[in-house]
């Protein structure tokens, strides 16, 4: 049977824009035409490769200044900076953090690393993120705004924070939700792991919350290994991030004390000196990211029925996974896509399963998810490599 | 006033075994000598640096060779193995774990990220590590076996785990542990951190107890930047050390399911690569690092009142951080040593502050410790590293 969603015609779009390769096309990968080999073999040469060295130090600078933060700390991965962020915040055993269902896994397993408990939101079409209009009705129904804080009178829970997640790098409406979290006395953590290089109204994301977490994994727009960032504006925040993830051990020539439970979250020089070298050419990146973008934008607005997904008015987004919007909401459909991309060397994927449908969230309470059900049946990723162009 | 324990004395005989220098000399370095640049610049050629890649399966299988352990398991460090080893125990919020006072700060911080409480026990000279004879007095006195487990009588709360530390590379007396283990109902835990190299009776440290944790630290013997491993010799749990420090995700071409709480734990691909080339060279660390420790032994053996820690009748010791034990009790004189070396340019280190001291922990339960307070008043640590001979 041919119809209008014979994931034929999506296949054929994805090869008239992608280059000829002999080998399967990724999804993200990196590129390494920089400075990493040199700067990794000082490290090696050095002996300095491990949890202290310069190039920590200048990784961290160059990421306040390219996001134009106060204070960047660089940790382990995006995992662990999310994590801090909870505990920067004030994330207590038995709060609730609002948490995307539409949203990778990591953002829910930080909330439950706090004994805290995410409670789960809805997502907007328009930047795949939180919806703050939403948003705001729900609180309005279900929140209590004491000395405190915020209350959620149904669970008589604190709702001590929200963690806003760009979504595959394209901005989340952040200024109605810094207002709904000034009015209900939440603090705003951006989950900005995938929004290296994207702005909302001029600003860096990742600027906007109390802190933030970046990562740098293999498949992010620039890479440390594994690799993640604490981003601050606050100094004191800034300080304690650096120091919490470093054991809390408190400056000494040859003692070893420590003044709080801390954590061994810092990045390793070698890491540090393979993203310093990245981020020399993270401008790069982002030109030809965005003329991929531009690429499949064309190509899609000749196909009825698949839009392909544009940063919002207020946003210049870093395109970091591309997306496909189905306009026939069935989950058949899209699968049958993802089998003939895949099957034929085009990797493509699905939304992460939503975090309200796994089993160990099943029980967590929720808002009415109706948005991001929908993008779940309708949304492909599809090749974004700056290699691509 | 010149007396015994003049620390010219001290410092005299380690000026007298190490090589002259012109810079400070460390306590313990790296040394890179073999194929770690080539190894590295294949996964910057590759572009495999991140969380796959054939690094971390082929260091993953040379830590099984060498420790003879069923299954190792990288991770990106040594309390991220020490976590996961309490989670794979059953440790669960409210439980005690047995922990020395005597160890660095992680092995005590692991036991609070699953909301256990850390519950402080002796060390014995001979060992450095835990007293078996004095812990089975103990259980004997506080706990109470029932069909559920160990029970601590005092505080109601079940005793869960012991991890047993091999302080310094030193190996403890683990098979009397064992014994006591088995008849407590009482998982054994080691923290092998610092020992990979060190063998009782023949067998690897970290290969006797269900599960054990290693780290490769800047500091320790081999290093990967940053980074550890869960050993266990059950398939099971080896299993599940995988699944649980890889987020939790189920096998599937494009898909994102987990099934379970998950840790972003990996070891990146770029630091495995490291790893590989040192566990190639580590026969000859070991056997330099030996050589130091006789030169050190055959010197102190003429100073009165300095004892050189050697390794028990039982142990091959991997001598990872080499130990002067004053025999006087007096911590200025310590700290007189500290001094005179260190302002010398040769590093060295008291013991790490007794955790049961540490603010965080002061309130935690605590068998008496007298030995561990004396331990710290007594030992230093000194130069360490196998390019020192």
């Amino acid at each position: 049977m041919i119809n209008r969603f014979d994931p034929h015609v999506v296949l054929a779009a994805l090869k008239s824009v992608l280059p000829p390769k002999q080998s399967a096309v990724a999804l993200h990968e990196p590129q390494f035409r920089g400075n990493e080999l040199p700067y990794v073999k000082e490290c090696i040469d050095t002996g300095w490769v491990s949890s202290t060295g310069k190039f920590v130090d200048r990784f961290e600078r160059q990421l306040e200044e390219y996001t134009g933060v106060k204070r960047a700390v660089a940790v382990v991965n995006g995992t662990a900076a999310l994590h801090i962020c909870l505990k920067l915040s004030g994330v207590e055993d038995g709060d609730e953090v609002l948490v995307p269902t539409l949203t990778f896994v990591a953002t829910a397993n930080a909330v439950t690393y706090c004994k805290a408990i995410p409670h789960f939101i809805d997502s907007e079409v328009r930047t795949l993120g939180v919806d703050p209009f939403k948003l705001e009705m729900y609180l309005t129904e279900i929140a209590e705004v004491l000395h405190e804080g915020c209350f959620n009178m149904q669970t008589g829970r604190r709702i001590k924070a929200v963690i806003a997640m760009h979504t595959f790098g394209h901005p989340v409406d952040i200024e109605p939700l810094v207002d709904i979290c000034n009015r209900f006395k939440i603090v705003l953590i951006e989950d900005a792991a995938e929004s290296l290089g994207s702005y909302y109204k001029g600003r860096h994301t990742g600027s906007w919350g109390l802190c933030s977490a970046l990562s740098f994994n293999g498949n992010k727009t620039v890479t440390t290994g594994g690799g993640g960032a604490i981003l601050t504006n606050d100094e004191d925040i800034g300080k304690m991030a650096k120091h919490i993830t470093t054991t809390a051990k408190l400056p000494h020539e040859w003692a070893f004390n420590h003044d709080m439970i801390g954590y061994n979250y810092r990045m390793p020089n070698i890491n540090a000196a393979l993203g310093c070298a990245q981020l020399e050419q993270l401008p790069g990146f982002l030109e030809r990211k965005r003329a991929l973008a531009e690429r499949y934008k064309s190509t899609f607005v000749e196909i009825e029925d698949v839009e392909f997904f544009t940063e919002p008015e207020f946003a210049r987004s870093n395109y970091w996974l591309n997306v496909l919007l189905l306009n026939n909401e069935d989950i058949d459909i899209r699968d049958m896509i993802l089998e003939k991309t895949n099957s034929n060397g085009i990797m493509t994927r699905p939304l992460w399963t939503l975090m309200h449908k796994l089993p160990m969230f099943k029980q967590y309470p929720r808002m009415d998810l109706s948005t991001a059900e929908n993008l779940e049946k309708r949304l492909i990723n599809i090749p974004s490599s700056a290699s691509l162009v």
